[in-house]
């Protein structure tokens, strides 16, 4: 017989929610989030139960525990929020509570009248056990009561005592717990900084930032152009690799084979003889300079993130230091990266399956902690899917364990169970199939997959209507209007997104050629001279986004994500609600760049909190009107010339029978 | 750096099914069954993938394998098909495949006109590898193939020689795997015997089998009545408990409290002077008498099971030898089993929480072991979910570690959370909810979820229309009709099922009072004379009923049932598929005892294997009457007071176009 089964111990745990894969990878919430956990507790027999959520910080000696409530069919439910970044455990305990059986069967000996001498004399042991496991005051009040249901008095009155509910109270406190069952695994929620929650993300081009057509933009332009960024109420300010780049067949303009004299190259071809991932692109400007511009931008409430792609230039340093790092091919040269036909002769893949790995590793793991060095927090990681995912779930791990602040955001454009695995595996944030989810049916099924089904868990996802590789269609051909619909999606959908500018809010939308995705004349393979105040850019409305998103706390979650029935396919509507229902935000979005658009929206106005015929405001954040609605069925009509959406704040009459409503 | 991880391994493997509550449980199949395991397999990157399904009895030291197909979206598919009782474990692996991704790219590379040599040598190079690995013929060939490539041919020639496929099918039987990875963890699955998933119980008092009314029926009586149980096609005949009943507190007839001289007591009430749950009841005959019976019922056919009730009368020989196994009042005596206000002073519950545990569990164990020493080897248990869930998980599991073939039937009416966790637990078959599931609706809803639901892996529903517990309201209602649908539904939605007779074939449905479903008179607590040869019994069509089990494989295995639309409330319609497809079976019942029904049933011709315009035959193998129907809706009409029910075999035509048809 195994000794190791406690088999005393009689309660069962199973079914406990929210696990990963039975607890292979973590649950992900933010500072300040709840953790709500079920579970199915229950025991042989008749017997009450006791449930309680244990969790602690690792690293913490001691448990913290929270209550357990019963909510019927066997299941029971607790809740803790987080309070710090880190790894918190959590598992569930149960026991039998005898006291609590032993009370319930008591009142019905009462009610039958039945003798109770027996069952007072096993009421007085439980309460006199639990005496000796109380403290402070308690030990000595239980010990009173077992005297008194012990004592001389009648047994009527006895009885009456051992129902008191003060007796039950204190009971309560002092359950006996030596027979309890944990669940068998610790399950673990990863809490990051509330940054990975609700972010605003605002990529350029730094050496695009010069003030003078034709001259390489430094860190100290890029610091000229971050009062524009933040006035714009932004949160991150991501940089494509900040690294020297490589000669070896360097890209020209628009991808070219063939480069002139001057042409600046693609960032992502990292590395040269001036240095790879922890050196500074000279063209660009020097360390201290970017230490200083992380400075600066943090002052202004921006946080600079880091493109991390982890692939060399033929140029770059390690490709000589440490060729058993790079698949070596039988002509004794470097495997270039390719896809048969195609072939990118200037980027050499990393090979993870180097005999070497662990040095690479740890090399790879330096790059992350030099730039931490750097005051860096922030990291968007290129092409994750295309290097070793036990070595993503190893490093992640490794930086968040002393740094566990850290936002990793994954450029992970793959099918769904990769991009999912990079999110099990430590990736804070994931960019995904957003550019490409334009029609209703599209978006309303592909944000309800996010926001709704298991992966939330663990899968956060960043909406990105652009990047510097990806130019949708839709906004190829639908105009400026096509920006601002995009944009309000992205920002009132995800309580996460991104653009790419001043691309975006300059409506640049010329691609290569047609049918594909690239822009013409892009930024990754020369420079631009963008004018951000040019009065077609959409900046203001931009400011007015995010400004609407900081001030309601309904968008900066996502689960309470929820889509409403509006009789146009080209209009679409959905609400968002805070977490204690107090701001409510109602979006209606015209879809179609090109039309004026109206429908009537079907509200559930008793889940939004309003009364059946009592009206309500609706008050356009956007356009600053405000509406009064009644009933479910409201009438709406968007012209995309004008403005493309409505994001209303529900905004509920609490006083009716006033002559001055008062509106919260 | 963990050394532990194979850091080279690239592919992962998640989304392995089945699997139970993250591996936690074993999944169930019977001897013969196939096992189905599909998993989500990709890599970082675009290099091909192998699969294997690995698998192995547990003690057997070399691992089979089975291949895995890629079924779309990186998911992958392999079987094994079970041989043998016992535990088999199985896992996946997966391997990044060098060959399989050079001549995807090299196939590309000649169509694109590319220069081949590089991508020759590298070819070559894999194919040396391989025939380094290979063995018998292979080794030479592969070295053979390798020389080719490496060649003094042409360019064209041995490209034409990389891409032959038999090259490819040579490479495919010695991939490179030194890289792979293996799931992290090895899942369970318990194989029992085939009548885990095909089995008809019976269950009668052996105590009731004497032909003289008021004479105490013995096994040597019981064995005279093993022809008449074997010829309606039983497989399994189940005794209640067979063991000395208590004295103290005996109850009398219908559960009085008062016995008067001769009362045979309840055989629940369990152990007396003449000893527990390893003695046997003076009355019944000697352990010789049992074990003759047992192996007079194997000659035809019969397994005996045993009922396994373990708890205690006062008088069992187990409360004085150990009272520590029982809960002790303050008053000095044992807890009696109550349930306030109703009390049970003739049983004595185990306590699991004595802290003389282990000794329990062992004499527990003992039981078992006696009875599979005397030639039992199907356990009927009562009560399980008042016995303590790791107690069973371990009995069970020590049962079958040495008696694989051994069947567990789990008498678990209780909550559904309890329930299943008793399948969990190692039970190998449950009574259910089947006895108050009695409308189309109840019945749809509720053998759906057990035979599509996840639980299916394993819980094995075995169907009572009733017990010697429960005399269902509908039984007691419907008259003779109601037996015949109760039976038919039973027999025919569930591989497994089982009846209480002969109250059953001769329809027994007096209850003790109203409102009860107690039945009046129960053989529990007194001696009862049968007829089983009374004109108006149901032995015939339980016969017929049990032949067409026997004969139709679609009626062996639950998983393939599914309801068919009837425009009717009082009709329902369902089919069940062999595994081949081979054999089909439409079952049409009439709910209703009271009155003739009629409706259209409607099929899903296609799925079962039925061209839209070709006319089939139905064979009602319960009325022996054929139809000829054709197109997906058809009429049928059910007089319960005749026949409530069809029992078709569906007999494709496969030769319309002559004149003489060929059914089969």
């Amino acid at each position: 017989m195994n000794e190791d089964i406690c088999g005393r111990c009689r309660p069962v745990i199973e079914g406990v929610v929210p696990q990963v894969d039975g607890g292979r990878f973590p649950i992900k919430r933010s500072v300040g989030e709840r953790v709500v956990v079920e579970a199915d507790c229950f025991v042989d027999g008749h017997d009450a139960l006791g449930c309680a959520l244990c969790y602690r910080l690792e690293g913490d000696r001691q448990w913290r525990e929270a209550p357990m409530v019963f909510v019927g069919n066997d299941r029971w439910r607790g809740e803790f929020r987080t309070e710090t970044c880190g790894r918190y455990l959590y598992s569930v305990q149960c026991w039998v509570d005898p006291f609590a059986s032993w009370r319930r069967d008591f009142a019905k000996r009462v009610e039958a009248e039945q003798d109770l001498s027996v069952a007072l004399q096993m009421g007085e042991d439980l309460v006199q056990d639990a005496a000796a496991r109380a403290h402070d005051g308690d030990a000595g009040a239980l010990a009173d009561w077992a005297a008194r249901l012990a004592g001389n008095a009648s047994v009527a009155e006895r009885a009456a005592w051992a129902l008191d509910e003060g007796l039950d109270r204190a009971m309560g406190r002092y359950p006996r717990r030596d027979l309890a069952s944990t669940y068998e695994r610790e399950l673990v929620c990863v809490v990051d900084p509330p940054l990975a929650r609700f972010s605003a993300w605002y990529e350029l081009f730094p050496r695009s930032t010069s003030p003078e057509p034709g001259r390489h933009g430094t860190f100290r332009d890029c610091e000229a152009r971050l009062p524009y960024v933040a006035s714009m109420g932004f949160d991150v300010l991501y940089l494509p690799p900040i690294h020297p780049i490589g000669l070896t067949f360097r890209k020209g303009p628009n991808n070219s084979l063939s480069t002139g004299h001057g042409d600046p190259g693609s960032p992502w071809a990292l590395g040269s003889p001036a240095g790879g991932h922890t050196a500074v692109h000279p063209e660009l400007g020097t360390l201290g300079d970017f230490r200083r511009l992380v400075a600066k931008a943090r002052a202004l409430g921006l946080e600079v993130a880091l493109d991390v792609a982890f692939q060399c230039s033929p140029d770059h340093p390690w490709v000589s230091e440490h060729p058993e790092w790079f698949v070596q091919r039988p002509d004794g040269t470097i495997q270039y990266a390719e896809n048969p036909p195609k072939k990118y002769q200037d980027i050499y893949p990393l090979n993870f399956e180097s005999e070497d790995w662990q040095s690479l590793w740890e090399a790879l793991r330096g790059v992350f902690l030099f730039w931490l060095d750097q005051g860096v927090r922030c990291f968007r990681v290129d092409n994750p899917h295309t290097k070793s995912l036990h070595f993503w779930e190893w490093v992640i791990g490794e930086i968040k364990r002393t740094s566990p602040e850290t936002l990793f955001l994954a450029e992970a454009f793959t099918r769904p169970k990769l991009m999912h695995r990079l999110a099990k595996a430590g990736f804070t944030q994931s960019y995904n199939y957003f550019p490409w989810r334009n029609t209703k049916w599209e978006l309303t099924q592909y944000l309800t997959e996010v926001t709704k089904e298991a992966g939330r868990e663990y899968f956060r996802a960043n909406l990105w209507p652009n990047t510097p590789d990806i130019l949708p269609e839709y906004l190829q051909l639908g105009g400026r209007p096509a920006f601002a619909i995009r944009l309000v999606l992205a920002a009132t959908m995800g309580a996460s997104y991104g653009i790419y500018g001043p691309a975006f809010e300059l409506c640049e939308n010329r691609p290569r050629e047609p049918g594909s995705e690239e822009y013409l004349d892009s930024e990754k393979y020369q420079l631009r001279t963008w004018d951000p105040e040019r009065p077609d850019s959409l900046k203001d409305l931009i400011r007015r986004v995010n400004q609407i998103r900081r001030e309601s706390s309904a968008l900066q979650s996502d689960w309470s994500l929820r889509f409403h029935p509006i009789d146009n396919e080209q209009l679409i509507a959905y609400s968002k609600r805070d977490e204690e229902g107090d701001n409510a935000v109602l979006v209606v979005v015209n879809l179609d760049p090109h039309h004026v658009q109206r429908g009537w929206v079907d509200l559930p106005l008793e889940e939004l909190g309003v009364k059946a015929h009592q009206p309500y405001q609706m008050h356009d954040l956007l356009g600053g009107i405000r509406y009064l609605w009644s009933g479910p069925h409201n009438y709406v009509e968007l012209d995309p010339a004008v403005a493309p959406a409505h994001v209303f704040r529900l905004r509920r009459r609490v006083r009716t029978e006033q002559d001055f409503d008062y509106y919260f």
